[in-house]
């Protein structure tokens, strides 16, 4: 057994699970009304947010409750613009920021608004100075993640906050993926967060918003939490997700030690074990249980399959996991490989055996699911006489299989075109090159899809 | 011990409480994940939205999991008026209806569209042929509760349905109060409800559209639920709910008897032990736990207090227990008294006894607050020389208690003149006059606040 996605949801914290449990008979009622069952929930509330306050560093009165980390983060980017709309329509954000985030934006750009994505390095990381040379005077908002959920990497947010403050503009930070370790360092005027990745239950996201900040809720106006999270307030969900943030912090140092030595193995042992791998995102500013690595001339969806049935519940930022069949928006960010995606993310408490056994299974579950595919290797790749490539209508990652298959036979000096019309191809055929010391020419219109032109260099 | 405040939030329900612990474990991972974890929660999220759909009696495709009932509610409301925005701009709702409703007027208001409001009966009931006189070719949506939250008034929802469907506008209930007595009647286009009330747990709203029926999500977009409502679904918490709302229904029959036995006792009891109080909300057609009352000469809040000492706890729509200082919209759309208002609404379960005793501290508890606040009765109320009371700067129930006190000394026939500057006086001193068969001749301006003119038939 090996759940190896923490990054998407933890299994419940024993102390979540006993706080959900003993306020469910003492939280239910409306902590509103003046009578003692309505009381008794108020207490547990205030009690609650005290709590979380401390963890996220920040007063009570300035952190409400919501529904989600997704709501927290929609809430906390409208009531924000709204805020600042007189001082104008403009909206920074990284490239590799959260979905919700990033929808967000959409939002607000189909509404009138301006939006700058600032793109990342191969690493995943974006720079203070970029973030400073996207500002404007009409920005209202700058965004910034703590750290990447696909990739792991640590951005660089004090920083980040500080050029930030110089301009007066406000900084949210969705530290979903990081709250659990530790507060977000730097002077943020907006914080998100998401109970259920540190081990909290579902269905409570924070919202912190400085005092000061200029902030205008949005939407129906409703009483509760300050205005900002419409709704009845799910007190013992909420009980249990600050009692489950003070005690993962509890466990926060050992366990960040004992986790990044064990990611830090998969880092090292992967590319030894199984060839043609990309491990992705920084390899020292990053989170200590996420660790994300491409394995070339595999497809995704049948590795997690395989993983599954080896006991392994990953994630895969590849294509063909994805329902609109495009590659992750982050690892395109990163310019990165997206073919054969697997992100491993160990929930703490990872046993170092189940990493030890995962080591042991993948390099027999690539390898499977190569010789499904008829990937090139030494004994496969005979010479072939084609310059083009036709992988039209076939998917990731056929396309770069097809080019590695022919390419032994392309002269030093010489090029090959690969017709393909998978969006992951723009992605994967330059990442191939990379990997392989080959240069990738460009993209060139074709009658079907495009042809991608790949020069051999050695 | 009597907890009588059903109608905010009713206590987790035995089968609420089991789902959700029993789900706890196998239900928190993300169901778009295609791994064990992830299937196991896919189908406990298939299981529970089946049974719930079967309630609500739609297809399961056509109902999402929200995170509260008014956020079903709000995203209900503008996701219709989206669907519908080339027909026009007109929104219809009851002038009774929860406050998760009338918000999404106002913003709908401000937005630029119009809204009618329709006026309700002094039982609180609205008719079809007002809804039908109220549609237009540009309306967009229409809205009806079944039932009213604050008196128990159940609304005639098929046959506004019919008005609705005959004029092609779709039709959204609310229905919150009624849902866990049995599925709503007639040709509802969207249908809003809320688990913690019906014993379900918070953080759980459903959002039922038909198919056919145009619907545009708003906000930024997401995935889950079809679009209809962002963030990481609750599972264990939709399980409870799904669960709990079966388990209500299995039992309602009965229970519905008993508990409207119970309240029939308390309309029928209540006038005959507390002299001048006025039981609101339809005799007939209403919902089986609710009943609400005002008490002449009587402040809500402290009224509140006192049962809540005795151990019982209800709500009141009185002003005085409102952080706004205004009465209930509810009560003041019905015309009714609201001062000293009570509402009293039974959780299944609730037995005889509590209702019996609840009746025999009723009066003393009035009696009480009559006492302390000086009002008239027929040992206090001397003759006084005035026909002009100032209450300028005194809360309800002080303008009443002063109008009564002198209106021994008016002449039959004449006329006194009540100077006050509380909102609730606005409503009180008709309902006063009404109760007590005198004429309410009317509001005149005044130079501080309003007079209120009262002639005296007999």
């Amino acid at each position: 057994m090996g759940y190896f996605d923490a990054a998407s949801g933890a299994p419940l914290h024993p102390v979540a699970r006993q706080a959900l449990l003993a306020s469910l008979d003492e939280g239910w009622a409306d902590p509103a009304r003046l009578y003692r069952e309505g009381r008794r929930a108020r207490l547990l509330l205030d009690a609650a947010r005290e709590a979380a306050a401390d963890a996220v560093g920040c007063r009570p009165d300035e952190l409400a409750f919501t529904s989600s980390g997704t709501r927290a983060v929609h809430a906390g980017i409208e009531g924000a613009l709204a805020g600042r709309r007189r001082v104008g329509h403009h909206l920074i954000v990284s490239a590799v920021e959260h979905s919700s985030v990033l929808h967000s934006a959409e939002v607000f750009e189909a509404s009138g608004g301006t939006v700058t994505r600032v793109p990342v390095s191969r690493a995943g990381a974006v720079t203070s100075g970029q973030y400073a040379d996207a500002l404007r005077p009409d920005t209202a908002l700058a965004c910034l993640q703590s750290a990447n959920h696909e990739v792991g990497t640590v951005q660089p947010v004090a920083q980040v906050a500080e050029v930030c403050q110089a301009a007066g503009v406000p900084l949210l930070v969705d530290a979903a993926q990081s709250l659990g370790w530790g507060p977000v360092e730097g002077d943020w005027s907006v914080l998100t967060a998401s109970a259920h990745k540190w081990g909290g239950p579902s269905g409570v996201g924070l919202l912190a918003v400085r005092k000061g900040v200029r902030f205008a809720p949005q939407g129906p106006s409703d009483e509760r939490e300050s205005g900002r999270a419409a709704g009845f307030e799910n007190i013992p969900a909420i009980v249990a997700a600050a009692a489950s943030l003070r005690a993962v912090r509890a466990e926060a140092a050992e366990e960040a030690r004992r986790l990044r030595e064990l990611t830090e193995r998969i880092r090292a042992r992967v590319p030894e074990l199984v060839p043609d791998v990309e491990v992705v995102g920084d390899p020292v500013r990053r989170l200590p249980g996420i660790v994300t690595f491409s394995c070339l001339y595999v497809d995704g969806e049948t590795l997690l399959h395989e993983l599954d049935r080896a006991g392994f519940s990953v994630s895969s930022g590849s294509s063909c996991t994805s329902s609109t069949l495009t590659p992750s928006h982050v690892l395109k960010a990163m310019g990165v490989l997206s073919e054969g995606n697997v992100r491993v993310s160990l929930p703490p408490g990872t046993p170092e055996e189940d990493v030890e056994r995962f080591l042991k299974v993948l390099p027999e579950a690539v390898a499977g699911v190569r010789e499904k595919l008829g990937a090139p290797s030494p004994r496969t790749a005979g010479p072939q006489d084609a310059l083009v490539v036709d992988a039209l209508g076939k998917r990731c990652p056929i396309p770069v299989i097809e080019l590695a298959k022919v390419f032994g036979n392309v002269p030093v000096g010489g090029t090959v075109r690969v017709l393909a019309d998978d969006e992951a191809a723009r992605l994967d055929i330059p990442a191939w090159c990379e990997m392989r010391g080959q240069e990738y020419v460009g993209e060139e219109p074709a009658e079907r899809g495009s042809a991608y032109v790949v020069r051999r260099l050695s």
